[in-house]
C-alpha cells in the first residue's frame, strides 16, 4: 500500500512555501514538487476564470510529475477553483480553507472565531462558510488586514516595526494592549474571539509576533499547520503514505514561472536555506 | 445549560417530512416546528434568487416562533442558499448536504460512493464536492434519478412496481441484478461503488425497496438520518439540548404554505399518522 511519488504543492507564488514547510516537518518522509506561477502572481486582484484557468495550468504541470495528491496552497485558487480542479483530476486534491476552518472549530471554547486574510480571501466569505460547515453554533468574524502581505515579503517578519503593525491590523478585530499587557480599547465581551485563524499563507511567517499581539487567551491556527495534517491523514486513511525506512534521497523540487533569482531571493528572505535550488518552468509551452 | 427552545425544520413541501421523522427518533425530547412552502414548491425549478428568497422568508417565519436552530431539510436550499441563510441568522443553521456526504466518506470502504438526487441537486455537484471535503481520495459517481420523487408522491413505497421502478432508476450506476440475485449487466469493477447515498429528502420513504436492489455489498447512507445525527451533535456540543426528564408535553407544529388538506393527504399517505395536525401559513403577510 506504499507509494513512493511526490505531493505536488502549487501556490500563485511564494506563500505556499509556509505549506510545503509544515509538509516536510508532519510528513519527512514524502517526496514533493512545488510550483509557484509568480509569473502571474497574485492571484486575489484577477478574475474567477483567471484563478480557474492558471490554477489548472499549474497542477497540469504537477500532474506531469507522476504525483499521487495535489495541495492547493493558495486560498484565493482553492476558494474559487477546488471543486473544478476536484473534478479535473483522477488525484485527491486538498485546499488550504477546509482543514485551517476545521482547526479553528475545533479550537475554540467560547465558540467566538476571528479570521484574518487578504481583502480577497475576506470578501469571499470562503472561512466563514467553512468554519460554519464544521460548527454551525461558531460566531465568525472576519477581518482583512491588507498590511501583512507586504509587510512580510519585504523581510519584516520581527522586531518593533512588524509588532507596530501587526497590532495596527489586529487592533479592530482584537481591541489593543497597553504597555502593561492589557487591552485599553477592549471590545465587547460578546464579540471577542478565543481563536485567531490565519487564513492566508504568508500569516505563519508573522505568528510569533501575531500571537504575542493576540495575547495568551487567544489561540492562534494556521491554514498551514492545519493543512499538513490533513494531508498526512489522507495519505493515511488512503494507504497513499511513502515506504517506510531508508531509500533512494528523496527529492524536494521547487519550481516558479517566474524569475528564479527573484523567487530564490525572496525564499531566502523569508525561509533561510530551506529551499536553496529553485528552477524555471514555462507553462502552455507548445500550445496554441 | 439546557435550552427548551424548538427545532425550526424547512422544506420546499413534504419530502423534509423524513428529516423531521429522524430528529423526532434521534433527539424525542425536542420541541419542533416544521415548515413547508408548498405553496412554492417544487424549489429545483426555480431560479437561485428564488430559491434564496423563498428560504429566507421561511426561515424568518420559523425564526418568530422562537427556534434555537435550523435545519434546512431541502437539498436545493441547501446547495443554493445555505451559506446567505447562515450569515442572516445568529442562530445555528444546519443543512443536510454535509452530513449526508459526512456519513457517505465514512461508510465506504473502496473509497467509491455512488449519489442518487433529483436532476438539479446532481447538476449542482454539491454532494460530490461535500464528499470530496471530507476525503479527496473517495470518487464520486452522481446519477439523476428523477422518476423516484413522482413514485414517493403517488405513494408507490413498495410493491412489484416500485421495486421494477427502482431497479431501472439505479441500473446506470449499480448495475441490474438478475432473478438468482447476481448482477447481470455489472459495471467495470473500478466503478463499482460499495456506498450509496440518497441525495434527496424523498428517497428514504423507498429505503428498504433502494436497499434491496442495491443488494447487500452496498452500504445505503440517506441525508435524513446523518442530518438528524448532525443536529444531536450539534445540540450536544454546543449545550443546546432540551432539559432531560419530564416536563410539559413537547409541541411539534407543522406549518404549510400551500393547502392544508393536500399537505394532509399526502403526509398521510407517506407517513401514516405520524404528522396529523398541519397549520396553514401565511408568508410576507403585511407586506409592502
Amino acid at each position: 500500500m506504499a507509494d513512493p511519488r511526490p505531493i505536488g504543492v502549487f501556490d500563485s507564488g511564494v506563500g505556499g512555501l509556509t505549506v510545503l514547510r509544515e509538509i516536510l516537518r508532519r510528513t519527512p518522509g514524502e517526496a514533493t514538487v512545488y510550483l509557484g506561477d509568480n509569473a502571474r502572481a497574485p492571484y486575489g486582484t484577477r478574475s474567477d476564470d483567471e484563478v480557474r484557468r492558471f490554477s489548472a495550468e499549474c497542477l497540469d504541470r504537477l500532474v506531469v510529475e507522476n504525483v499521487k495528491a495535489l495541495v492547493v496552497a493558495c486560498n484565493t485558487s482553492t476558494a474559487v477553483a477546488l471543486p473544478e480542479l476536484r473534478r479535473r483530476y483522477d488525484l485527491p486534491v486538498l485546499g488550504v480553507i477546509r482543514p485551517g476552518a476545521s482547526a479553528a472549530a475545533l479550537a475554540t471554547r467560547t465558540r467566538r472565531v476571528g479570521v484574518i486574510g487578504t481583502p480577497a480571501t475576506i470578501r469571499s466569505h470562503a472561512y466563514f462558510d467553512a468554519v460554519k460547515e464544521e460548527n454551525p453554533a461558531v460566531e465568525v468574524y472576519e477581518h482583512a488586514t491588507p498590511t501583512l502581505v507586504p509587510l512580510v515579503e519585504a523581510g519584516h517578519l520581527s522586531g518593533p516595526d512588524a509588532e507596530a503593525a501587526v497590532a495596527d491590523a489586529l487592533a479592530p478585530l482584537l481591541g489593543r494592549r497597553g504597555a502593561d499587557g492589557e487591552f485599553i480599547f477592549p471590545l465587547p465581551p460578546s464579540t471577542q474571539v478565543d481563536t485567531l485563524l490565519l487564513g492566508c499563507t504568508h500569516y505563519p511567517l508573522l505568528r510569533p509576533v501575531i500571537a504575542a499581539a493576540a495575547g495568551p487567551a487567544v489561540a492562534v491556527v494556521d491554514s498551514a499547520t492545519a493543512t499538513a495534517s490533513a494531508l498526512a491523514e489522507l495519505l493515511a486513511v488512503n494507504g497513499l503514505e511513502a515506504p517506510a525506512g531508508p531509500g533512494t534521497e528523496l527529492l524536494h523540487r521547487v519550481f516558479t514561472t517566474g524569475d528564479r533569482a527573484a523567487f530564490a531571493a525572496l525564499a531566502a528572505r523569508l525561509f533561510g536555506d530551506d529551499f536553496p535550488v529553485v528552477e524555471a518552468v514555462e507553462l502552455g509551452a507548445g500550445r496554441p
